[in-house]
This record gives C-alpha cells, structure tokens and sequence, in this order.
C-alpha cells in the first residue's frame, strides 16, 4: 500500500477474497463503514476500495502477496493472538512513529468491522498460522486402567474356557472362509464343528456317562467365545450340540441319553431340531405336524397334513442331519393329546434321505449361509414307540396316553421351559458380536483423522463429540448387558421349579434386549467406519447380516416382549390379589408415598452433579418407573376389560404399553447387576472406569426415556437437560479410555480381523 | 357328579386342570371357600374337593368327559356369555326343580370364586367355544380411495418416463441375477446399463446436440424407478451416466461435451468420477493426488504422492472404465491451485490397464456387488493440457492459472455445488427402496395370521397394535419424504446463483433424512416380516445391504448433517445480522411473543382432538422447534466463543445440538410441503387419506420430540400422552388402507419378486 498504515487492512481483505466469506452486501458496508471515517484520507479510502470492489477482484497472485504480507506478523507459537493484533503489527512494521491515537482508532474501528461483518477473529487468524491446537486436537487416548485386570472381571470363573477356545482359533484350520459360495462355506463350517467336536467341546453340557462334562456354563462360555469367530459356526455348533442335543437329554429319558449322546456330542450323528412350521413360527402351540399312535405296531406315523404344516428354517436339515427332534400333535385313537417330541431319522449314515421324507433347501439367506437351513416334509413316516422322548408324556403299555402334567398346554410350556438354554445362548452370542463391532469402530476412530482446526492437523474422529454420542453410550451398554447375562446364566444354572416362570421370561427378555442392542450397536459401527465399514474385509457385513436373525429366531423379539410384560402382570396379580380397583388404587398409592420424596420440586429440579451421578437416584428411577407402568398397564387393561371389551382386544389395544412394562423390567435388572458388580470388584482402577460406564448407561437410559418422567413430573426440564449435558461429559470422558475399554473384551486379532484397524499402514 | 347341581363347578374346575392357570396356593383358596358354604352338604363338599386334589389329579380322560358335559351348556352365537351363566346352565340341565335360593346362593359363591382367584370369566368361556370373534379379529383390508388415482398424484409429469421405465423391466433379460460369484452378477449389471443406453435411457441429462434429451428431471426419475429393480444397476448406471457423465457436463467446456458426452451415453465410453482418496473421504477439500502442469509440454502430470493419497472405492473403476474424471490440486511452478478435475485415460479400447496406471479391486462389499469398485494409483502419468476440465479453472496460454473464482476453496465448492445433483438422485433411489420394503412387509402383515382370542382363529399380524406401530409411521413417512424429495427436485432445476447455498443444504439434509429413513424402514420390515424375512428371496437382504452405503456415499449423513446446521447457522446471522447477544435477544424475545398463544395453559394442555388433528397446530409446532433449536445453538456457540474457547473446540461441543438443528429444519421442510401437497390434490379420496397420513407424520414425529416439547413448556404431560393415544389411533385407522397404500406405490411385481407376497401359495 502506498500508506504502509493501511496494510493493517490486509488481513480483512484477505479473508475476505480467499474464503470468499463475505457476501456483497457485506463488501457494501465495509465500503460504507471505511468511506464514513474522518481519519482516513481521499487517497486512503480510495486505495482501501480498489482492493474491495466486487467489480474488479484481485488476482490470484495479489492475493498470494498480501499473505506473505501478513505472514510477517503473525506469531505461529501463540495460540491468543486476534486477527486485529496482527493487523496493529502490520501497521507498525515499516510505521513505527504512528501515532497513538491514530493507532488507536484504527484498532478499534478495524475491530468495529470485524464484529459487525461476523467475523469471528480468533478463528480467522488460524487462515494464516502454520499450526493450530485446540482441545479437540490434543486429546488421545490414555488408560486409566489395567485392561488385564478388567478382562479378568469380564471372564470371571470361565477364564480357562475361554481361554482354550480362543487356542483352537489359533489352529490354520480357522482362517476365515472368503468365498462366496454356499457349498464351499457350509462345507468348511461343519470340518471347524468337527475340530471342536473332537477337542471336546459339543459334549460339554451332557452328562459325564454319554462322553460329556456336565458343565452348562462352560457350553454357554464356549458359544459366547465361539461368537468372536464365525456366527454360521456358533449357529451350527449350537444347532448339532445345544437344540438337537439338549432335546434328547432335556424331554427325552435315560434310554435315549445312551443312544444317541455320545453320538451327537462327537458329531457322528448329525441332527435337526424341527419344530417351526411355515404356518407357525411364534405361535409353536398350534403346530399341525401329526405323530398318530397305533397300539398294533407300538410304532408312530409322523406326517406333513398339509404344505404350509411343513417344517422350516431347519438348521442342520437341508445338507447334514441324519436325525431330527420333531413337534407334532400326538394322536391316539383319534383323540389330540397337544404337541410332544418324536425322533425321527430323515438321512441315513451315508446321508441318502429316506422314504416318506422331502428336504428343501431354503436357499440364500441374508446371513449364516454356512448353515444348511432346509424344509422338511413327513410323508406318513413310521418310527418305533420308543423313539418318543417320554420325559414328560409317554403312550403306556396299555397304549394309553398318561402325564404327570395333565394339561395339554402346561405340558408343552414345560417342555419348552427345559429349552430356555438356548434363550441364554443367543444374547451372549450377539453380545459377543457388538463387543466385536465397537472394537473395530473404537479402535478406528482412534486411528481416521478427518478435518481439523483451520490451519491445525486432522483430528481422530472420536474426539469428535457426536462420533462419541453415536459410541459411547452402546460401549457403556456392552459392558451392562454382559454382567446382567452373568446374572441371567446363574439364576439358570441354580434355577428351582417355583422360580422358573420367573427365569424364563427373564430369559426371554433379556434375549431381546440383548440382541436389540446387537442390531443398533453394529449398525451404529458400521456407519462410524464409513466406506471401509461397507468393504467385507472389515467384517461388518458379516456381524450385521449374520445376526440379523437373532432378533426373529428363538422366539420374536416383539413376541417375547408380550410374554415378558404378561409375565410381570402375573407378578403383580400374585402380589396383590386379583387386579381389582381397590388393590390397584393401594398400590399406587403406595407407589407414590415411596416417590414423594422424589417428587418434591427440590427433587424434580435438583440438577447438581453428585446428585446426578448418584447410583441411588438411578435405581430409584429406573424402579420408579418399572413399578408405574407396570401398574398404569394393569389399570389400563382392567378398564378395557371392565368397559365390556373382549380381554384378546383389551389387550391389543394396550400392546405398545406393554411392549414399555417389559422394556422397563429388564432395564431396571441390567442396572441393578451392573451395580452389583461394581460394588463387589475390589480392583480401584476398573472399578473407576466401571463406574463410569453405570453412569453413562444410567443417564443415557434415563435420557431415551425423558419424556416419560417429564410426563410424570418425576423430573422437570432442567433436570432431563442436565442429563444430557452430564451424557455429553461422559462420552468425552470415557472417550479416553474407550481403546482400552474394548482391549479388554480382550477379542483375538485374527477373529477381529478387520484390516482397517489390525493391519499396519 | 352325585349331585347333578355341582355340575356348575365343572367349567371352574376344567380350566383350573387343563390350562393349569391356578397354582397350588389358589386350589387351597378354592378348597376353603367351598369349605366355608353351609348350604353344601359334607357329601357335596367331600365330592368337589376330590376334584381340586392337587396330590391325586384327574386323570385325562376325566377331563375330557367334563368337557363334554360343560359343552352342553355353552352357547356358541351369544358372545356376550359368562362363565358363571354356563355354569348355571349346568346346575339346572339335570336339575330343573332346583330353589330359587340354592341357584343364587351357587351362582354369587361362583362369581366370588372367579374373582378371587384372578379368572376372567369373559374370557375363560372361549375354552368350550368353537368359535370367537374379536374387534381385532374382525378388522380387514378396505381401500377408501382409487388407488390409481393416487399413483397418478405420486408420478406427476413423470408418468411416461416412469412406466418407460417399468416396460423395459418387462424384458426377459431383467430377471434377477441369483448367482453369487461377484463376476457373473457384474457382467449382467453391465449388460443391463447397456441395454438401458440403447433405449437411450443414459444420455437423458445431456445436451440434445450431444445426443441427449435435455431432461434432468427425467433423469432423476429413471433412478428412482430403477431402485424397484437392482441396486447395483441404481449406481452402475448413476457412475457412469451421473457422476462420470455429469462431471465433464458440469466442469467441462463445449470441447470436452463434442469429444465425449455422446459416447459416455451410449456406454461406448465408460469412465468414472475418481473424487475420494483413503485418507480423505469427507474433507475432500485436502485431498492430495497432484496434477503438475509443464508449460513446455502443455501437458499435466498426475501422480499419487503416497500409498494412502489413492483414489478408493471408485465406481466403474475395478473392471469396466476406460477413463476417470480425477480430482487433484493444481501444481504450476511449485505453487498449489486447488483441488481441480482432469480427465484421465486409465484403460485403452480393450480394457488393457494403460501404463502409470495401477487399479485395485475393492473386493466383496456388504452390498453392491454388481458394482466395480476398485482403487487406483497414478505414477506420474502424462496427460494433454487440454483434459483439464475448465469451466471454473484453466491454465492461460502463458502457462498461467486462470479462473473468475480467486478463491481457491470457493471455486472448489462451486464445483461441488454443480454436482449437487447427485445428493437429489440418491434420497430419491432410497424412497424407492423404502416403498419396496413396505410393500412386502405389509401385504405380508396382512396375510400372515399369527395368534388369535382362545377358541378364536388367528389374526392376521397387521392387525395387532404393536405391527401398526411399526410400520404405519413408516408408511406415512414415506409418502411425505415423497413430496420433499419432488419439492427439492424442483428447486433444483429452477436453481438461481443467490439460492444455490440454500438448495445445497436443503438437498444435502434431504439426502441425510431419505437414506436415513431408509435404513431404518428396511430394518423394521425385515423383522416385521420374521424368518421368511431373513431368506434372500424376499429381497430384505438386497434392499438393506445394497442401500447400507447411501449413509456414507454421496457424502457422510452426519458430516452432512453438520453442513445443514452451519448453513442454518448462516441463515440466522443474514437475518439477524451478527450473533451477537443483543440481536440474540430480539430475535428470542421475538419468537416468545408469536408463540404466547401457545405457551398458555390452555394450549399446552390442549388435548381436543380437532386441534391435535389440525394442520395449524402441528405447523406451529414445528417451526417453534426449529427456530428455538437454532436460536439455543446460536446462543450456545456464542457464550462458549466469549469464553474464550477456540472456534473449533466450541462448535465441536455444540455438535449433538447442531445436528438437532439440521433435524429440525428437515422436519419443517418436510411437513410443510405434505401440507402444500394435499392442499392442492382434487381427488378427495387421495385427499383425505393424504390428511391422516399427514397427521400420523406430523404426530409421530412430535412424539418422538416429546421430551424436548415438555422441556420447553410449549406441551404438558396430559398433551403428549393425548398425542401418543392419537397416533395408535391413526395407526389403527390407516391399517385399513394400508395395502392400498403400498399398491398406490405401483412397483411392478417382478421388481418386488418377493415370493412371500408376490406367489400364490
């Protein structure tokens, strides 16, 4: 510039061309603004409007010499400077007698200018600095504990288990198959069941006379493990050895256990458990297959009565199985004596189907292609009396039906108690798979930087505070649920007769809940990753498509939520008689009396740290709320009955409700086991960070569920938006230790696999 | 019985053994209360209580004979009977004498019984009926609009383009590719987009002199009909005649348009758009593959600096193009110009890889496998000057950078913005997908039967609740991201320069809120549609995996999102001046004042169903949300920049509450143009069933905000519940329509292929 005190405009002008971040009108008025100071002259002014005439642009290499300009009076190494101090230097460089007050005004009308066009100085300043922190970019990853210790608490008892099934994984054998053909995949699933039934493992659950361990949990620990490799794999081992097996030593008898365990536990006899129809896949009571009794040949005739009343989805049917559990009503002479279990052979030894059966492959699915899924028709199949698992119906020598259980519908529900195993298999199975997926999407966010601070480096995307918000709270929740399936496997393995309702809609409950969070968790993970979550090789297609299903099979997530929240209608009944006005209006009386403190407004608003996270204010609400809509459900319902309504509409009409009655019993258990756990971990540093994780589960839950206090006027608005903020501060605090946190799942590499985080660069 | 009168305590008695719903403790209740009654002799008593002996119980065919007697008096066509009126029906068959006074006394003890012991007398009858109709049972399929006449609404001016469309799918060629070898589904891929060349589908964008039809919106509605069919085909299709055609339409100049665009339509040239690089996939702006400009040569060096500066995930690229529009910075004499695109040679007439050129296959993806993505790297590979693509940029004939945009970063963006067109064709190819998944998951609802009222037959699942609830939102979303998408279409191709930043963030949100709600549609399908659901014949696998990536492509939704709320931001400080806290406050208390109306106790308690049904009210409600957002983020951002916080850091801790921000702008856009939709639609049939569609969106989507409308005060506690009521009951309502409403969608039967609903059984 001619006048070397108008230099000190550079820096304006300059952003202003380069970034082109102001409009016309805002060149306007800085025109306007520049034209009305009395301190500038004529040939001031007018040079100052050359340089900002939309009309005629500077060129590109003007532009690039005012910044070498502006360079000089920039200070790289602090990080305070304004945008307005480096136009005062510029001024001063080659001006260095300019007056004070000439000075002065300059600086604040150059500041005036920057304010009223929106610039925001500290930021724009960074347009001209080689490097730039911020608190977003300085912050890394940092364990605040000992991963060994918490991988310890996480495998618990099951350690040696665990342990020798990730050993197996180690065998070449394991490499994971990458073809795309079915034959070849399914192939090479059933060779790993044979390596695993070899070492011991299928056995596990059986009884040590049929070749087994006798050990449950061990088999439960085994699927888990077996979750961090292949799901067709833990799907087929779970078929062969947990359905088709445990239905033999569950409703079958001593005589059946000698026959076939030692078989199915070592995989020489392959089977099915067939029990699903195309026409009834939840509604299983109503199943149509028929096993009619004829007292002359003391023999069974299985049949299909009708295509829709085939067999579906069996695993193990359309390729391997030589045998298959199958429901069908039993009928003798004529008379229906509900749904029981019959072996029946469907291939021989040299897998020849036999006569009188139809196998259908049911093709391509989504996911789990490596296993051989089938139909199966029964074309009048005769199999032998004793082929009936008799354990709790059996035809006598008189060719009688007779029971213990004389109920038709109580029997089969017995039956399917014994079954309840495979409703803790599942969520620890798809547990195992979100642990999986927050590995590699955590470990990759650590790692992909994108976008940074103006003129500072790229920043790893989980210092990103909504890339945390997408994170967090599911890595919080992956560490909830595992203890609340801890807890879930003990009350089965320790379970009484009296408790078993009790276990099997906890059971049922928590599979959903589990494999809900599976769903949204890897789908989460898989968007975190980007294109490279979309590549195969990164195992998200295969941990999203594979456990797809888990939330259909082994009963219908929103099925079993039903029979959850009847279930907890039935507790309620127990608890206080028939659900009559009188007991309901006690109840909720007595509800509110125990809330009252809680419902203060000192309560209600109190928004103070401590208080928030408090593990006795997060049980209180979570149970606060568990309790009221258990009861409003109850009410509801009564009043639809009462007004004259059909009970099978009262309760359609409610089902929503009911669907939130299941939903807030099984959070308030995962809660209450994670707190459990904490209170009892003696190690200092995971217990901390476990800590943490129960408050981000905690608030994160009260959060989802916000609009129902505020509803309820259990908290006010300060208060649920005081949870937010306390959510927010906990992802960025748990961000620190999240790469160690999914350390400790303690997953091996070659089962992770995911390129994008285990290989080098 | 003995005596004939006790007879009456046998339907008690039958369900107390069959269905087993008392436990031990309640027989002991029912033994002491008959125990209690004088009027029954030590006979009678000694009778009925060998009936209810938990240790010797009734033998089965016991039970069966009671069945039989309590049969006889049970009235199969009065639905409204109890279970105490059988029973006393019982009591006087074989005893017609019996007092008046025994009759009462027996049938008020009955009654108490019921009711002590929790039984539901309505109810429990249905075990002796043959048959029980329900409400839920009743409800069935019943259009109350023309169907056609509502496609005709939906296809607009596009109508002929559409069904051109659905012609060619008629074709025996188009049947579906099954194979899973990613070879195979590639070359039918190909042979698709070509046959759609020759129809002169490809070219439709382009210039008439070049061969094309001038039509983009034809174009985009092409995409969208071809979403019925294949995926692959959607991008394949969208690679080469979209983002490769388009770019050198867009960034070229007349001699690029003569020399190519005639081929790129008819697929004698296949190219691809080679934007993304490994390490920079959403800050494009810093990728960093170089084009050298030698003056002497007047040619560009292209070179790929680093192993992870490589061009990833290009379509077209692994197998098929011949050349690439690439995008790289501008080097001339050591100096960096930008991000530029060049046009650049990659494989020869043969498909031979030309030399410099090394190209990678992206290998098996989640989806798409028709597709070719592939990798490329460029070693310092020559190419004419004139390749440059240089409608916004050149080099002079003096070998200097030229371009009427100084600014390097706004010329890039101005680039970019050219090829916003990408960002309408992808929302709309996912609405298509949406439709589908609907389409099957319904029609499916409304076959399936599962369940029933006891003696009842089963319902069909689109008539429980709880399958309304899932799907309904879903159906209604649908329809109103329809009329979004067409109203972004159209500001498109009727885009003036001032209003291009505003479209770009308009079509940019779309694209996040579309794809989004794709994503979701299709995962709440496939589970409405159980296992038949997971199996790839019913195309839920294709659907959801193909569309998986339309999160991540086309830009990242939640950087995309980020975007959106900058904009608003923007907006906010055009209208208000800077964000400074007096303008702040104005426009705060500006908003209070319009909203006054609303924050009365009267209007937050409002639950009067004309108005939570009025068009007035749901409006409001959505504009208030959206300006309160952006005013709170704007305050927000502000007091953590007078904090002192660095910019980045501060809008980095804003983020959760920035994407909020784009949310709500959506919605808005969202609902008002369903609103200007059906305000301007004649038919009243489509009308009025567009009007509960619209409500169900606009209450649904309140709903999901609920917590934040109760933080506000703007609604109490009694007025979301109220909500929440009303849109179980338009879910209820619109169920009836709910085929009709995915026929209206009109997608051919043999794109939607899925056997579950398109064979018959």
């Amino acid at each position: 510039m001619a006048n070397p005190l108008l230099n000190s405009f550079l820096p304006l002008f300059y952003i202003s061309w380069f970034d082109d971040v102001l409009t016309e009108t805002e060149m306007k008025t800085m025109k306007d603004a520049i034209d009305s100071q009395d301190w500038l002259t004529k040939t001031d002014k007018d040079e100052l409007f050359s340089k900002i005439d939309v009309e005629n642009p500077p060129s590109r290499s003007q532009i690039n010499e005012w910044k070498e300009i502006i360079s000089k009076g920039v200070d790289d190494n602090n990080d305070d400077e304004l945008l307005t101090d480096v136009a005062l230097k510029l001024a001063l460089v080659e001006n260095p007698e300019t007056d004070n007050e000439e000075l002065k005004k300059l600086y604040f009308f150059l500041q005036e200018l920057e304010k009223s066009l929106g610039i925001i100085s500290s930021e724009a300043i960074f347009a001209f600095k080689e490097k730039h922190d911020t608190i977003t970019s300085k912050y890394v990853t940092e364990a605040t504990f000992e991963v060994e210790k918490l991988t310890e608490i996480l495998d618990g008892s099951q350690a040696e288990t665990i342990n020798k099934v990730k050993k197996i994984f180690t065998l070449p054998a394991f490499k994971y198959e990458e073809s795309t053909d079915t034959e070849v995949y399914r192939e090479k699933v059933l060779k790993w069941c044979k390596i695993l039934a070899k070492e011991g493992l299928g056995a596990t659950a059986y009884p040590k006379e049929h070749g087994g361990e006798d050990d449950v949990e061990a088999y439960f620990s085994i699927m888990e493990t077996l979750s961090y490799h292949d799901l067709s794999l833990v799907i087929k081992f779970g078929v062969q050895f947990g359905l088709w097996g445990m239905s033999i030593q569950s409703l079958g008898t001593e005589k059946h256990y000698k026959k076939y365990l030692k078989d199915v536990g070592s995989l020489k006899l392959p089977g099915c458990f067939a029990m699903t129809e195309t026409n009834h896949g939840s509604n299983v009571k109503s199943l149509e297959t028929t096993a009619t009794y004829d007292h002359k040949t003391k023999t069974f005739t299985v049949n299909t009565p009708h295509k829709l009343a085939r067999k579906e989805y069996i695993g193990n049917a359309a390729r391997d199985g030589q045998m298959a559990t199958v429901f069908a009503k039993l009928i003798i002479d004529g008379k229906d004596h509900g749904v029981n279990a019959f072996i029946v052979p469907i291939r021989d030894s040299k897998n020849t189907i036999l006569d009188g059966i139809t196998i259908e492959d049911c093709g391509h699915k989504m996911g789990l292609n490596g296993v051989d899924n089938g139909i199966i028709y029964f074309k009048n199949v005769v199999i032998p009396k004793e082929n009936m698992l008799d354990r709790f119906a059996s035809v006598n020598s008189k060719g009688e039906f007779e029971s213990p259980i004389s109920s038709d519908n109580r029997r089969f529900f017995t039956m399917l108690g014994t079954l309840v195993g495979g409703r803790i298999g599942i969520p620890r199975s798809a547990l195992a798979v979100a642990k999986s997926a927050l590995a590699i999407a955590i470990r990759y966010g650590d790692q992909r930087r994108q976008f940074g601070p103006q003129g500072g480096s790229e920043v790893p995307i989980l210092n990103y505070r909504m890339h945390q918000r997408r994170l967090m709270p599911y890595l919080a929740k992956s560490y909830a649920i595992h203890f609340a399936l801890q807890y879930v496997t003990k009350r089965f393995l320790h379970r009484k007769e009296a408790e078993m309702q009790e276990i099997e809609a906890l059971a049922a409950g928590m599979k959903a809940y589990s494999t809900w969070n599976t769903r949204d968790t890897v789908q989460e993970c898989r968007e975190a990753c980007g294109g490279k979550g979309y590549l195969s090789e990164n195992r998200f297609g295969a941990l999203k498509n594979d456990t797809e299903v888990y939330t259909t099979f082994e009963g219908d997530n929103t099925v079993l939520m039903n029979l959850v929240a009847k279930n907890r209608l039935s507790e309620f009944r127990n608890q206080f008689g028939e659900m009559n006005a009188v007991s309901l209006f006690n109840y909720v009386v007595d509800q509110a009396k125990t809330s009252i403190t809680y419902k203060n407004p000192f309560a209600t608003r109190n928004t103070d740290e401590n208080h928030l996270a408090d593990p006795e204010f997060h049980l209180h609400a979570f149970q606060f709320r568990e309790k009221e809509i258990l009861a409003s459900a109850a009410k509801r319902i009564k009043k639809l009955l009462d007004s004259g309504l059909d009970s099978f509409d009262a309760f359609n009409i409610a089902q929503h409700h009911l669907i939130n009655v299941g939903q807030a019993y099984l959070e308030r258990v995962v809660l209450e086991q994670f707190q459990l756990q904490i209170e009892t971990t003696n190690d200092k540093g995971s217990q901390a960070i476990l800590g943490k994780l129960f408050q981000l589960y905690a608030l994160s839950t009260i959060e989802k569920n916000a609009s129902w206090y505020l509803e309820q006027g259990y908290m006010e608005g300060v208060k649920t938006k005081a949870i937010r903020k306390a959510v927010n501060q906990l992802c960025w605090e748990i961000r620190q230790n999240a790469v160690p946190l999914v350390h400790a799942f303690n997953i091996p590499e070659s089962c992770l696999s995911a390129p994008i985080v285990t290989k080098k660069k």
